[in-house]
């Protein structure tokens, strides 16, 4: 059965959210990189317990609480200019460089987005990549207010595009969004962009351990909450082929 | 008013986790440390993505689950033996130094602990201590199974002991536990073991941030997430007086 729709997470799969290290590192020269990483980390686990305690609030507030947290722990300070320079970036991420070429390559499949974002950071994010054009629909988990990876919020895809989870493919580079993805009952791939090899070679190198080495450690590897993906691919640049071989 | 009841998270609270390190070093020379901070941080991120993607398995489980990861990343091989040598530790974690003079100093008062940890892993862990003599009840979240900070979990403190919300004074080291037991109207000691300045002075010491500096800038400090807690110390021993000073 071809797949009706392919469904994109967002920041980290289809947007670069360590391009903000350039921003971050601009601001706070030899900081950049441990703020990047805390930032994200706080970020998602801010999605989570505010999801778990009933008490959510969009994105954009949780993405500014958590740089807030991480500049406090570093013990440095900020001016209000500085702090939005730095937030503006979520705006305008890199895409990954074979973003555009993967989506033009499946364009006859109606294309969207499922984010935690807010509707304002995808809309500003969207438009600034020129994503606008080949994305058929750009869904918030806004709208039930609750974050991924809560059932709520993937039932989004059908209540927006009226495909059920076993017609859709859902792409993701973040483990726990491939767990919860998978644990609702879509089709899911899994971009691996850190190798097994590579992680543990990282991790053996060297008695102290850098933090973007730890972030990965944290984040890069397929978690063991009882669920795995469909297809593991090592770039969105993989995707048309997996697509067009589920065609009748 | 004075409390009516004093309830502790365990883990982390009245139990020091990082004891783990010991067994984690004998059995990973070299590697204690690491092993110990990216367990405990999947540890908790398995309970909070597991509550939010309605997939609850118990906390031996999660526990094991998260160790596996850790293990698998680092490139570590366990059989099992190993694996249940480490394991086994949770079972028997070293109690804070200053933990059962404070229980012995409150005994006037209904002593209960709230935690994530299944009944049979409480249940060991308060025999090994001898806290079964000074607390009169162990509840876990089990019960409900959801983790913490979700309300239902909280919710479990009025069922089990008959003491509203405000009548109980809840008590954590965990910045995470602490606001969602404020989000749920309990009155609560936050026990902020590492100061704002050690933080910053230990992340700005060096260019490469050792893992347990990192993973107590993600642990230690409190969060932003909207609530504050009612009392700030910096060691169970504080808490009589707070107590006493309730009394009518």
């Amino acid at each position: 059965m071809p797949f009706k729709a392919v469904v994109f997470d967002a920041y980290g799969t289809l947007y670069d959210i360590q391009s903000v290290a350039a921003v971050t590192e601009q601001a706070f020269p030899g900081h950049g990189d441990i703020i990047t990483q805390i930032w994200r980390i706080k970020q998602l686990e801010y999605t989570w317990l505010r999801s778990l305690m009933q008490r959510y609030v969009d994105f954009a507030v949780v993405t500014r609480d958590a740089l807030s947290y991480t500049l406090r722990i570093l013990g440095l300070q900020a001016d209000a200019a500085t702090r939005d320079r730095i937030i503006a970036k979520y705006l305008d991420l890199d895409p990954y460089p074979d973003a555009r070429a993967a989506l033009a390559a499946m364009k006859d499949h109606r294309l969207a987005i499922l984010s935690n974002g807010s509707p304002a950071m995808l809309d500003s994010l969207v438009k600034a990549s020129g994503f606008d054009a080949p994305l058929d629909a750009v869904i918030s988990v806004d709208a039930r207010k609750i974050f991924k990876p809560s059932p709520q919020a993937y039932a989004l895809i059908e209540e927006t595009l009226g495909f059920t989870p076993d017609e859709v493919l859902f792409v993701s580079s973040n483990p726990w969004d491939v767990c919860g993805a998978k644990a609702f009952g879509l089709n899911v791939a899994w971009i691996e962009r850190v190798t097994p090899d590579a992680m543990a070679a990282a991790c053996n190198k060297t008695d102290l351990v850098a933090p973007l080495t730890l972030f990965k450690a944290l984040r890069s590897q397929m978690d063991e909450l009882g669920f795995a993906p469909d297809y593991r691919i090592a770039a969105l640049s993989e995707l048309p082929e997996i697509v067009a071989k589920h065609e009748p």
